[in-house]
């Protein structure tokens, strides 16, 4: 097999009303599943203050480390948005009001209610290439390989629709899933001499309880998908080798 | 006012299925609230994969910089549950089967159904101190200021409440929340203002989306319950002067 090309990234969260609880994030799982789709594996987040120096040495560190970045959060109007001058700083550029951006802000809010807050949102890091927001105009953008996205759920997924023709991903991973209502400790032996003999491929346990239903549903993960389905048939072998039932789906 | 004590924390959530999408963290959001309430603020999270440096990392550099650390995820029987070992590692300590774990896992699952791989629950940092798990007995523990908790978010409350007692907070966190109809845009200038006047005080603007009605909901957050109710009073009349009503919740 040909030498695939490993494509990675990593997503910052910055926003204290995610930290103290107050907002459950779920950027992080929708942009882990759509980037595996498109072959990227999301092998990193982090979730950071609204503070300056925390999201400045956030972006730097993984944009040296991974092939993409994506921040959520930050980039409205108010004075505890403070992603774009903390990302011009990451990348030592001026922070800049663009052009287009303005030009858009002042179309859709109007001469009646553009104020100085909303024009704020077109102020970027001098070289950002905007990013559509079809839901409410103000525009994420790329600069390098970071992509600054709103952090509301709704604009977040329709920013990733219009920057993903931009991402070149690698080989994609294939999963395959099986269940099965033998506990992790039962199967935990043979599914670790499995792992031992497929090291390319990634297989994770993960229990789940269902009120008096319990089980564990085994991922088998990888880019091959001949070894991915051999593997899958020496699992199911295990599992009726202990007695149970392969089970394609979680029970319900 | 006296000087008060801050104390901080971060979160690590270890495990490829949180990165994949396949599970939907809730874990920060439940530990950023209760730790709140203790007066203890969650400063950072990060979600690291089911790699052993990227885990050793993320301890070692956390528990330097917050007065406690949480882990989750990583402590069952499988070959992917590695963070005990990695915790050790972390620690420069070695990997040590506990006496009282593996006494508790014994006496659990009955001379029939322990094995090997469930007693790899009880390997653990030397020098790690329990905390109990009423739920499915495999405890966590501590080691220094680093809490190591299951993944499952049922398991790793009721670890949470085991371990509470040995927190020591600092000044409570208080907040007002503060909603109205006004859009962010509308309001940022002069919440910006209210902002420099308190200092002390940190101010966020969550915009809400609820089909056809949307606005903004403020949560004003700091320890002085005297200067907290001042600025609320302040904020309120701001929205009154935008033409707007102060709102004690969220509309539906």
């Amino acid at each position: 097999m040909a030498a695939e090309r490993i494509v990675t990234a990593a997503v910052v969260i910055i926003g204290n009303e995610i930290l103290s609880g107050r907002t459950q994030d779920v950027n992080l799982a929708y942009l882990g599943q759509q980037l595996n789709a498109l072959g990227i594996r999301l092998r990193e987040g982090r979730i950071v203050a609204d503070v300056e120096d925390e999201i400045v040495a956030a972006v730097n560190e993984l944009r040296r480390r991974y092939t993409y970045v994506f921040t959520t959060g930050g980039i409205g109007p108010t004075h505890d948005d403070i992603t774009s001058e903390s990302v011009a700083k990451a990348f030592g550029v001026k922070l800049i009001r663009h052009p287009e951006a303005e030009r858009r802000l002042r179309e859709h809010y109007g001469p009646e209610r553009i104020n100085e807050a909303r024009l704020r949102m077109a102020d970027m890091p001098q070289g950002a290439e905007l990013i559509d927001n079809p839901v409410s105009i103000a525009p994420g953008y790329q600069i390098g390989n970071v992509f600054v996205l709103a952090g509301v759920p709704a604009i977040m997924r329709a920013m990733f629709d219009s920057l993903k023709h931009r991402l070149v991903g690698g080989a994609p991973v294939l999963s395959i899933s099986i269940s099965t209502r033998l506990a992790e400790g039962t199967i935990a032996e043979g599914l670790g001499a499995l792992q031992k003999r497929y090291p390319e491929l990634d297989i994770g346990s993960y229990p789940f309880f269902r009120g008096d239903r319990f089980g564990t549903t085994l991922v088998l993960r990888g880019i091959d998908a001949a070894m991915l389905s051999q593997a899958a048939q020496e699992l199911r072998d295990l599992i009726r080798a202990l007695g149970a039932a392969p089970l394609d789906e979680e029970p319900d």
